[in-house]
């Protein structure tokens, strides 16, 4: 006995009216009288149910399925019926049920709106509820556009390290990662850590950003891409920040600012239509129970021409504006997100690139503008969210990045891998991060991050 | 100036023939006389290099072109001019040659051959070599490979923690992660470590599998699968461990371990014939220069229908074999490579899964046979490496599975959350793991995992 995957049945109705078939799944609901019944039977490979009638007369054991807790697993066997007069457009006439798994009156999904805090704590649970069924299978479409909109374009994918013994930025709080034994750490002669004692021989951490690594790629494939977990040991207890999550970042060589910004254009509106094609109940679904605004937001995106403006323009619309921002504009401030929001949501009405922003506000390894104060960077906000891409021309200049570094204090030696290909036909690259999890928030109108990561990391917070 | 990908030009030859076009990428090799010369240039997009032809009476730059080192990036405008004649089907005769980035005579990929182990500590280098070049990029297809089978077939991509505070399997060394302060472990009142002020609150590891996750999402989803990167902190240096490694997990619901096998094998199958078709350049040079029965070894898989045995007959057929293994072999023991590969390689001469293992040599997890002696577990055993799969059917028994974590001393509280899906609706379900590097491994023949990892990180290695 073989269940037929409910998406089947939605998709190619035609193959299976009127047949005898069978299929597996999780009953969401069942409500019966003495001598009839419905079943509301989900097997997670489609975000509707399909509905099971089932009669005393045909079912041997027509009590004890009228009596099967919610969540029960059940095989059902019958013919599917089409029902052009009712609200959903088919059911099947059960003529056996065989139970697969019981469930219990304790099960903790019954049929009630749970809060999303609730259900943060069953998250091994969650997926079984609408809300969760249709976040992760667009996660999981939406981590499939990625691979698909750069594979097609003949990206090469990288896994870059997750361990390193590096700090990609200079900035971000790393975890450590160590093998010796805490309670007894050793020491050295001089009382320091001795790391020569750790798995590594040195001290490590988890990476916060594959962007170095893959630089070194786009220096030999030309068009690279990394898709992997990064981590930030932030004590930032926010709706927006986890501790893990996953990034993208492409990288380009023989390629510019524009270059840059045209790709992130280019990738945004394919993930967002992918999407749109392949989930369209999902979407129905947000955006009448989560986020009444969504499918205009997401359809002005994939329709408009991203609009640009310099750091600098920028900074005088926010002046001009005769806005009162909490966080005071000044040229050289970093854009606060009601700066971010005022832009790209009151001034251009659509998703907005923001390039050429002050070099002190900005990572060492950008591209320095010849006006000696801004660097090639950008960054893309989007209505409704503000900054959701950040990116930049790196620089190329062997002896302008490592004065940048001195400037910055750091030690040019730590970087010489990094600082070889500058030395080594270096050529104009460009590269940016898209956080994974911001764009699910993004499309789904899910607005904490707990709430698009499967089992969510967050500051005193690793269950499961 | 923008340079075309020169695989546009190897595979839609007729769209430039004859054209002025222009190329970006990074010089392979050059020679000159005094009156012309010739590049061969790489750019990454492909494997192979495309034939620059230049001329002193074209070129004022004729004599620096000439002098160029190895490594250096130049844009090159001409002519493509095919070549029906030479080795090489076309050549661009150059008209402008524009230098992007010098190099120097000390670039550490000179033409000549350089061993695998030098290789390795230019990391950051060497994806600029053929064998390297050929091996990420197989790497980068079998990736898009897996997950364009499985979206196809509907599952579910799941991204499961990275962090954990379980240890998936109750065996495998695992990685601590922490922000306390190493010089000065805080303790507490016991004079324990005090985990109660690391990030999380308590111990966390980094993960050593993602199944246990995944098996709550495929009682969601029905077809899930995880795949992202896992860690062993253990101190083998061997040719096939690596302390940070991706590995692909599927995990099927209402499926027992039939359907688990036909999983497997179709994805082998798959994922080999996706990279044969998509880089028949890049095995043609592993099957000259790297081994050379590599092809004939993967059309045999792609090509078999994979054979089946129990281990018990599997030790039998050890037994009557009248080999001397190294390991003696007698029914209990855990098979070892030599046992594998015999059987492979030697008896049935294609991939064959192995099935019902003895229960004392495998998890906790896995569903135990009605013999009370072994469980339906599979392995898949390829010829020329031995095990290259593993999985199991899923013990779908609340009562069961606790008593088999208390016989091997687990606290069956640690894991409540996994028992809760054998309490609401459990089903038959099963899954099987997939190192990522070791398929990889199979299909280039390359025999250290050191060369198939970006930056691998090994015992006492984590450069870069």
């Amino acid at each position: 006995m073989k269940g037929i995957e409910i998406k089947k049945i939605f998709r190619e109705t035609e193959k299976y009216a009127d047949k005898e078939i069978c299929v597996a799944g999780w009953i969401r609901s069942v409500r019966a009288s003495n001598v009839f019944g419905f079943i509301e039977l989900n097997d997670g490979t489609f975000f509707k149910n399909i509905q099971v009638v089932f009669e005393k007369e045909n079912l041997a054991n027509f009590d004890e399925i009228a009596h099967l807790n919610i969540g029960s697993s059940i095989y059902v066997t019958g013919k599917l019926v089409l029902t052009p007069e009712a609200k959903q457009p088919f059911e099947i006439k059960a003529e056996k049920v065989v139970v697969e798994g019981l469930s219990t009156p304790d099960f903790p999904l019954q049929k009630k709106r749970h809060s999303l805090e609730y259900l943060r704590t069953i998250a091994h649970l969650r997926p079984r509820t609408n809300t969760f069924s249709a976040v992760f299978r667009i996660r999981s479409l939406a981590a499939y556009a990625i691979h698909k909109f750069f594979q097609e374009r003949g990206f090469v994918y990288v896994h870059t390290p997750i361990i390193t013994s590096s700090d990609a930025e200079g900035a971000g709080e790393m975890f450590r990662l160590t093998t010796l034994d805490l309670e007894n750490v050793p020491k050295d002669e001089n009382g320091n850590v001795d790391y020569s004692k750790d798995f590594f021989g040195k001290s490590t951490n988890l990476t916060v950003s594959g962007q170095l690594e893959c630089e070194t790629y786009a220096l030999a494939f030309r068009n690279v891409y990394t898709f992997g977990p990064t981590f930030r040991a932030e004590n930032s207890n926010t709706p927006r920040h986890a501790a893990e999550f996953w990034m993208i970042e492409p990288e380009i060589a023989f390629a510019d600012l524009k270059d840059d910004m045209e790709l992130a254009e280019d990738m945004i509106k394919y993930i967002i239509n992918f999407c749109l094609e392949n989930a369209p109940e999902e979407f129905a679904f947000f955006s009448n129970f989560i986020d009444k605004g969504l499918l205009d937001r997401l359809n002005n995106i994939v329709t408009s021409d991203f609009a640009h403006v310099t750091y600098t323009e920028a900074v005088d619309l926010l002046l001009k504006s005769g806005k009162k921002f909490d966080y005071p504009v000044k040229w050289g401030i970093d854009l606060q997100t009601e700066h971010e929001r005022y832009i790209t949501e009151e001034v251009f009405k659509k998703p907005v690139f923001v390039t050429d922003y002050p070099k002190d506000i900005k990572a060492f390894y950008m591209k320095q503008n010849d006006d000696g104060k801004t660097v090639a960077a950008m960054d893309l906000l989007v209505p409704g969210v503000g900054e959701i891409i950040g990116g930049s021309q790196r620089e190329e200049d062997y002896d302008k990045l490592v004065n940048r570094m001195k400037e910055l204090g750091m030690n040019p030696d730590d970087y010489s891998w990094y600082l070889d290909l500058r030395k080594y036909g270096g050529t104009k690259h460009a590269g940016f991060g898209l956080g994974f999890e911001r764009i699910i928030m993004y499309m789904t109108g899910i607005s904490n991050i707990r709430d698009v990561s499967s089992f969510p990391r967050t500051v005193k917070n690793a269950d499961f």
